[in-house]
């Protein structure tokens, strides 16, 4: 597990991207193949009907899994990313996101994510692909 | 092509969602299978780099292709999608998004993605699965 | 877990399919949650470069978990699947694919999948969708 | 569009490979942005229902995005790809895959596929990413 430290230093960096505080998005856990994230379930990140919209589940993902890849790294671009919707995502107080490390390459990082709820409850799951810019 | 009357009605359900109004989506154009819409270029909508994130031009291509599946018909969620990112969403003024019918079923409905900038430059390109809620 | 006898019975279904036999997939373990398969390393499923195909192991994992998806239910499609090619496919007797069910649904099932080498080393993974044929 | 010569040489250079002569995959067009091949439809590669088996169809598209990849450049090998499963394969002779090229980067290929009947019917859509072997 990475210090305290460490975490804050990472979420101070995504701190600095206006879209992550919009989502106020924050990694609460950090190592070199596995990363915890969470972001507050609110009625301005949700659908007409009242979940989650989808797109917010996937940019929490995207920015837990891109964390993982970018770890004591080199700064990584999202090469693709797919998410399985399971579940609404409601009646919780945030939204949790783990992400694992399948493979850190030289140039490519893929990782798995679950996204849960309040109670553990698995909602949605996928696969994100990272490019590490090495060169 | 749906009247502008129509598409004012889909902007109006739309705008009922507060993920939707936080990235100020708007959808432009729809028949039974085409859909176009855009969201603007904006500092809060990017990462630390300064490029849109992934995360919102996943959310566009959700809400444009999820608008074609419900169109006249019945409510949908997403199932899974899956967003390939090619170039970085920079140096323009709107994002756009495409999204072409592939099939409509009895209950599922598939459509693929294009984003692109002001200058028609192909930014992304991503598959959509849509359940249609008739049961 | 199931009765030996039941994944007999698997496996004479299976064995119905020419292409499952033209792989020679055969199911190992399967219970409500969980199925593992393997299919024997052979020079005729490999790329000219001498790796399994990725085509092979994306049949492995799509026959593995279709099982799993239709475990003693209705019969199941494919609605899409996914892979994520880490590792080449040499050097090992059998190549195994162990699918994990993430939901099981009145229409849809989705499994997670992970291919390994003899040694047990993660070589790819994925998650595929299923549809129910129950109406 | 590349000379009948040089998809001869193409054509020769996949059947070194035992698995792209088991399904008798062939290329028919071949140039910088645009990809098409075939299988013939045959029981050996099918399901117990009697469609073409998913593996099948995902083997034959990641072989013709593949050869659009790879086409006069460096060596690649498949990242990413997935497959949308529309309507089922069945009652023609071939199969046919057309591969486009979305993007050609220095280290990244992505192409998407489609497939499609002996009546030109849509029966499959998918995204792939290539890594291309350059260092």
């Amino acid at each position: 597990m990475a210090e305290d430290k460490t975490i804050d230093n990472y979420n101070e960096v995504l701190s600095r991207s206006g879209f992550i505080k919009l989502l106020n998005i924050e990694i609460l856990e950090l190592n070199e193949t596995h990363a915890k994230g969470r972001m507050p379930f609110d009625a301005k990140y949700c659908n007409p009907g009242g979940s989650m919209h989808g797109g917010c589940l996937y940019s929490l993902a995207d920015t837990v899994a891109g964390t993982l890849a970018y770890f004591k790294g080199f700064d990584v671009t999202t090469v693709e990313g797919s998410m399985n919707f399971l579940e609404p995502a409601i009646n919780t107080e945030y939204i949790y996101c783990t992400a694992k490390l399948k493979r850190r390459g030289k140039h490519l990082v893929t990782c798995d994510v679950e996204i849960t709820n309040d109670a553990g409850k698995l909602l949605d799951c996928g696969i994100y692909t990272f490019f590490r810019m090495s060169d």
